[in-house]
């Protein structure tokens, strides 16, 4: 369950030089950065807006899906700027102090 | 170099009923969801803005440091309404049609 | 030149209860807080990109115009929720220190 | 009441070469195009937010203020960019066939 982002940001590249018409990556990247960031934006808003209606569990999960929608344009955008999720995730990492071995130990079970 | 989310939603979950004198994540939990919120959209714009100022290696970085916080405070927000990062995991996962045999293809190298 | 904002006012408000097939304010109406609210973020977004792209004066008019629509779409929001410019321009009034009196001596050229 | 954003406009270019340290507006300009688009993102999130916590006076009071700050911000990007209110009033005014005779027409009472 754990590499999900790192395999959005190999389908996010591959999709990048594909046909505009029949993936909407291919579209957000031909439209360029500004209409990437006005998603990013947008989706943010989206977000705030599903976590002041959140109360029950039906908005938990419109919530959920609003945050998706927020980072994988965050991929995107990243993308388009010639890095990854993977420098985002090392930068927290970093912050957190989380080593491998900080890693190790904060799983849950025996290793 | 994987589990980094999960791990930051171990440390937010522990770090809500901190000290607010000590602990960011406490007096952010302590202050409410609207400064939750604010925080969100203010990293939003930062983000924005530090994408608009891509186009040499430093500010890379710079927008790699913005997303990061941006995706922070989002962990902060769905903790604090009672969901994590999984259930947005789990979202992206369903949308891309990732299931456990699907990652196992979409990694590199051999298994 | 002036009344613009209170004319709008007066606008939006006829336009409230027209058929929102008809008019772009009524379908804003029908549709909701939200969807409003969403519309005020998505013009502040745009607002921002285009002051990051101003530079020339092609781009200061598209700066211009993408606070014309924030405004708008402000206003909207304000007479969904029951208020409308003029209690807007009274806050500013008030924190400015500009009564009436004031409005006069800051006017420019003889009375 | 009516020459209220002119007047702001004119505060606000007087201000811009004041003592930072004894005006808000010249550190607004000191610190730059970034700052003045950072601050008018975050008032629009609190002005998202005043607007879904409306339901009483005293929250639509809330509203109003978040929006005048908006505005405010918005005037002082305006100025720091070389453009004015009176160029977004006229966009307004221009896009919904203000003239100077359809506003004559719309104003209330006799003439």
């Amino acid at each position: 369950m754990n590499e999900i982002l790192q395999q959005l940001d190999l389908i996010i590249a591959q999709r990048r030089s594909a046909d505009p018409d029949a993936s909407y990556v291919a579209q957000l990247h031909a439209q360029g950065l500004n209409k990437i960031l006005e998603k990013v934006g947008e989706e943010c808003v989206e977000t705030i807006l599903a976590a002041k209606d959140c109360g029950n569990e039906t908005s938990t999960e419109h919530l959920v899906q609003e945050t998706a929608d927020l980072w994988f344009h965050c991929l995107v955008m990243l993308s388009h700027l010639g890095t990854d999720s993977q420098a985002v995730l090392d930068a927290l990492s970093d912050r957190f102090g989380l080593s491998g071995l900080a890693e190790k130990a904060a799983r849950q079970g025996p290793e």
